[in-house]
């Protein structure tokens, strides 16, 4: 047996998310169907994160073992001829005896989009999220300026990882807006992520965006550590899993 | 009855194209339906240009005349209500009584969309023509100066408009690449179309930019108006109806 690390594409539209669940379309599921029919064996693929249904995945990484006697491109084409097209496996390479897809990540990078126009767009429907009132992308930096460094998130979010710590640390959390395409954006790293907290802090971020709250009352929702002073919980479909940071003995050449 | 004309944004991938046909979902039908919810009656929609199955676009034109008491913005709020969310009408405004869709056009604009990358694209699916093969950019340009100007096109399509002629005036030709998205991009702006030619010229060119045959192969088979000797058409998810242009008088501020 031998570990391989893949870093795996896809849109998450059509999916229950990543993890693999009796009955329904899984991005893993849709993975392990593939190295089934390659390998004849049931493989288990492991990824770094489990995004939700209708999060997207720009690279999402993933590790498994299996027995193949070919290359790792070899191994890769006839992954992506058997996945459906809206999956891509973008890079399978050798993975260290102790390298775990989770365990293993430093960071992770989560982007979400914004549509901040006033008409729905047919081509972002489903990439993301549409917003008609006028955005302040200042006022959300203001506010975002104050996710930086470790907090704890009880008020965004759950903890994933069988333990009770609500406290992450991030190291960036900035708003861009690309005023050609009425995109705005934002990018977040951080060690690790409560469930739905990248989606939370969107939701509440686009209330100081609308002026609804002050970036002052944004810090004390964070400071509360109460989920019900949150704002809504931002829809899946603006979320991506951008890139999965790991150590420089982990890091694949390329990716 | 007044008359209207409509900016319509479209993605064509789950729709038998632009025209009305029985039993199958298209463009033209989704837009009588939701008029004829708001109206009570049968409204005929006119389109400047019939695309085909899975062809998308960015500013399809259509009239229409119709009994509405209210104004154009309500109209068209009236109708995005309505309509599915791969279809969005961008802006509705008040037609001259002479006014008509296809036949008032001064000229179309259509882009077509290739992915120039060795791996496929989960986004890019239905947006964009995968190439895996390098493409000469520069010798694709070669050949389409050859476009510019009134040509006899009968190597490229067909005539959809009644008539037998297949002359054509094409005003811009050109290919220009994106270097970080991996995207090539077709522009190409004529007074009228035959059907099929934009997706026949793209299949032909990128058989130039392919290096399988020579910008002057390209002009020889212009030259012959033989259909037989142009290259495949190109897929209908990468083509796009990008703009149509009218005389002044018809030009609706701010589209």
């Amino acid at each position: 047996m031998t570990k391989y690390k893949a870093v795996v594409e896809y849109d998450g539209t059509m999916y229950h998310g990543w993890q693999l669940q009796p009955g329904v379309p899984t991005i893993q599921g849709k993975l392990e169907e593939a190295l089934y029919k390659l390998c004849g064996e049931l493989i288990r693929v492991h990824g770094a994160g489990r995004t939700d249904a209708g999060v997207h995945a720009l690279a999402q990484v993933a590790h498994f073992e299996a027995t193949w006697s070919h290359t790792c491109e070899e191994l890769q084409r006839a992954c992506n001829a058997l996945l459906p097209r809206d999956i891509v496996v973008r890079r399978i390479s050798l993975a260290a005896k102790d390298f775990h897809a989770r365990h293993s990540a430093l960071a992770k990078v989560y982007c979400y989009r914004i549509l901040n126009a006033p008409l729905r767009s047919c081509f972002w429907r489903n990439y993301a999220w549409h917003v008609k009132e006028a955005l302040d992308v200042e006022s959300m930096n203001d506010a975002s300026q104050y996710l930086t460094g470790p907090h704890d998130f009880a008020s965004f979010g759950s903890p994933t990882d069988g333990t009770e710590s609500t406290v992450r640390e991030i190291s960036k959390a900035l708003w861009t807006r690309d005023s050609i395409s009425g995109l705005v954006r934002f990018t977040i790293e951080g060690s690790g992520f409560l469930r739905y907290m990248v989606r939370s802090l969107v939701g509440t971020l686009v209330m100081v965006g609308r002026k609804k709250i002050s970036a002052r009352h944004f810090l004390r929702i964070l400071e509360s550590r109460d989920r019900s002073k949150a704002g809504p919980t931002a829809p899946p479909h603006g979320l991506y899993l951008w890139k999965v940071h790991y150590p420089p003995s982990h890091e694949s050449p390329g990716t």
